[in-house]
């Protein structure tokens, strides 16, 4: 198995940081196999979904209304005020999804992007573990 | 790595497809591994539940309500009213899950049947890929 | 590929059980590779969080805000009341992970824990399957 730590700048505010060509990039010539997209953060995850027409926001408000950042909700406390959600969201938006890959290319659908699904503001740079396994 | 695709009606509604008996079938006599069902579509998710005992419309109510398909919600705008909210779909209902194989088999649970989750009235074809990892 | 069962006691109310322990336990000395963590029940999840700082009761909060136990609410019934929540929770919390190895670590970032997520007071003991492929 090969494996790779990618750096990503997520910023000091939500962020969709579209992951899709780092990997194409790195996983090109390599055949066949499983690629495995892993954020080894807490308040974090990773997805997939179209981007460039409106679902970044989408995205931000419906983790929003799912996930309110109200302060004094969530009993996990520090950072930015209501980041005890942030705690939350890897329920929802897991942190790891593995993808089919042929002939070197990520077998994605013509809309699909991989997303790196950042609400946390405190961290603005994050890392993504990618890793393939050969078949 | 071997893999294939299925094509999977879906209808003009929102659909729960079965997938688990195909799947069953095309991994008989290979052995161990991993096999991971990918769904290359930016508006559907699989999902494992009970099917036949009446969660098929809780998830469907359960979807309803966390993601409305209000009009005017959704930034992301075309098709059948409230379309954005099915480009939300994948941040809850992953397009990719990896499971073990035994034998030939799927190391399933008795209750757990394996789902294409597609809200989209207005695809009622969908592709899934199968792809199985020997080990 | 390697793949063994463990047992988990949940006990009879919402559990979030660590699997982190056993996980590492099961994998040292296996090399690289992917584990698949995999609970093969249909109301119960897998989910990476941090635990010991008060995620588990936010967790178990935000699933009753987004799936309320609500009697009359789920058209599956049977066992407690509101049981028919716990049958759509796998939408949300899927039942399998897939996870980097790295010379027989897990890895997790820092504050990253695995989780088996119960809400079923009616199912004390779980099951979960791990799954070594190696690369």
């Amino acid at each position: 198995m090969d494996s790779t730590l990618l750096e990503v700048r997520t910023g000091g505010a939500f962020a969709c940081a579209d992951l899709t060509g780092r990997i194409t990039e790195w996983l090109r010539d390599r055949g066949d196999g499983l690629c495995n997209v892993f954020v080894p953060h807490a308040t974090a995850g990773v997805a997939l979904f179209e981007l460039g027409a409106g679902s970044e926001s989408d995205v931000e408000q419906a983790l929003a209304a799912l996930l309110p950042r109200t302060e004094g909700r969530w009993t996990h406390r520090h950072g930015s005020p209501g980041h005890g959600a942030d705690h939350v969201l890897p329920l929802l938006v897991a942190p790891a999804v593995t993808l089919p890959v042929l002939d070197g290319r990520l077998a994605l659908g013509t809309w699909q992007s991989v997303v790196l699904v950042d609400p946390n503001p405190d961290n603005p740079e994050r890392t993504v573990r990618l890793s393939f396994l050969a078949g």
